[in-house]
């Protein structure tokens, strides 16, 4: 199937953009990732309202990238704090490329406002493109072709085929 | 400095979203970067609004993420295709990621609707993150910390140390 043919319904890119393509979504996963774990905290470290925060955790939790654990401060009443769950770690490789890429693009490359350790050994931390057919190379985003799958379902509008 | 003092100000992590976080921009430049060149393709292949994809196209263009670049068919009047730049090439990890994560959560795995090849040699490309003091190893989304670094500005409103 070419790339004209091809509906976009099925597309991994689309429907992880559908989920997490709103700002705070993602704000949110790299706050808790960065150890940020309760409403009060993430309201203040955010500067997002109320309304606006529990929505967007009550989204995260359904789609199961944040849990809720229970904590309780002494003389308070029991609350949740919010924490990643397996599939929001694997949030990870997203929220470096953004990092890699606002670093080169946006930000002073010089003087990274945050820095990726591997925890092991302590060096550094990149997102890389990669061929399963030799390993050891990083390859540049010209070299990478994407088109239509196995999974692909026709377009029922498709395109002229000038792609 | 903590996590708890540090401003996100510059994080490019924040930096990448506020210019990235909604859904049209990525996935114009999903697009874009799929071979829809064309402002009624990409109206049509999306489902966007004229207004909106103008917009978003303009912005991408001020973000020197996506360039115009005259056509003119026979008899019409010239227009612009759209294509990335540099700049938007280096999206890439970023929408690889995308797709990676939707594939293992959101969709079917054993069916993809994409596949990323390496034009060199057709192997699948992969969006791995890598340490640089072991550059031939794959090191998991639980290896890495991530923590304030040289450019860290502390922030006026600083968090209970409980990070």
């Amino acid at each position: 199937m070419e790339w004209s043919e091809a509906s976009t319904d099925l597309c991994p890119v689309g429907m992880t953009i559908d989920l997490l393509g709103e700002k705070w979504m993602l704000l949110i996963v790299r706050d808790v990732v960065n150890g940020v774990h309760r409403f009060e905290d993430l309201r203040l470290h955010l500067g997002v309202s109320d309304a606006v925060l529990a929505d967007r955790l009550r989204k995260l939790v359904d789609a199961e990238i944040l849990e809720k654990r229970p904590y309780r401060e002494p003389g308070r009443r029991p609350r949740a704090e919010y924490h990643v769950t397996a599939r929001g770690r694997d949030l990870m490789p997203v929220l470096l490329a953004f990092k890699q890429w606002g670093e080169v693009h946006l930000a002073d490359p010089a003087r990274p406002a945050i820095v990726a350790h591997h925890r092991g050994c302590g060096g550094e931390v990149a997102v890389d493109l990669r061929c399963e057919q030799h390993r050891d190379l990083t390859i540049g985003p010209d070299e990478v072709a994407v088109v239509p799958g196995p999974g692909a379902r026709r377009s029922r509008t498709p395109l002229p085929k000038r792609l």
